[in-house]
């Protein structure tokens, strides 16, 4: 996949914790060099886990499912758990996107089994040591990277985000 | 939705932090009388953070999506933020699950747009003073209510958890 200027959905936590947020900012930073992220909201200080407070949350909703679909790629930073991320993750893999998750081991946190398990995403870890830039970089790396083509179906699928697994666990 | 004994997938946080589990195993416990719950193991409290002793991740995935297929109603605790949670509510929607969330606004936190905004969703709220058989009565009431039946699509679907969605929203 070559694409000039790719759209990213960077995902993190809001409602589960802000603690990370300066975090956030710096990649959000660094993969703005990268290409176009559509969620730059998510690095705003001014953001607390009381959430947004212009849209409702049928209108976040409904925003955040339509930038998914126009992301070329989806960063999560998943060290902090998030209801949303889980979400978000799951939403991308069915739509086929190319998922990346960014996990900090150094908090002595565990990753959940439905992320790290998850033969449709890749993860990689980090410390925050290590520069905003060469994270983003190797972020935008493992996205774009070459991975086998999805299976064409000729059905309706009723849950199609198991087809796109079930290619990636051949692979 | 008239099922003797439903099949029920209880999703709660495990790698997101256990401290609700003492109110899992109750919930469990109480839902246990009204069907059958694929995931006893989420109120144990030997299972602690650091997830489960036996099997990997990979395992632990395949499992439990191979349980949410199996279920006929998702009941889901989403008071602890968590990865696993989101993820699993995410997937649940993309089979056509019934799906109701269980949330404690008495914890003063905010619940996750993707989850509150959710067309998908059922979101009942509870408090730590209401007896676990109330509750269950209650989310089981929410999960097997009639519902508008899906608009049958005659073309593939790359991402179909957004038809069952729309779907919703038209109602």
């Amino acid at each position: 996949m070559t694409i000039a200027r790719p759209r990213i959905y960077f995902s993190a936590s809001i409602s589960g914790g802000r603690e990370d947020a300066p975090g956030y900012a710096a990649l959000i930073g660094a993969l703005a060099r990268r290409g176009i992220v559509l969620t730059e909201h998510i690095g705003r200080p001014d953001l607390s886990d009381v959430g947004e407070s212009g849209p409702d949350d049928a209108e976040i909703y409904a925003r955040d499912i339509s930038w998914l679909r126009e992301a070329d790629v989806v960063i999560a930073e998943v060290t902090t758990p998030s209801l949303g991320v889980g979400y978000e993750v799951a939403r991308a893999a069915g739509m086929g996107k190319r998922i990346v998750c960014l996990f900090r081991p150094e908090t002595g946190r565990r990753l959940s089994a439905m992320i790290r398990g998850n033969p449709a995403v890749r993860v990689l870890e980090y410390g925050s040591g290590e520069h905003p830039d060469d994270v983003a970089r190797r972020a935008m790396a493992a996205a774009t990277a070459d991975r086998p083509q999805r299976v064409s179906r000729t059905e309706p699928d009723t849950d199609s985000s198991d087809s796109l697994e079930e290619t990636a666990r051949e692979s």
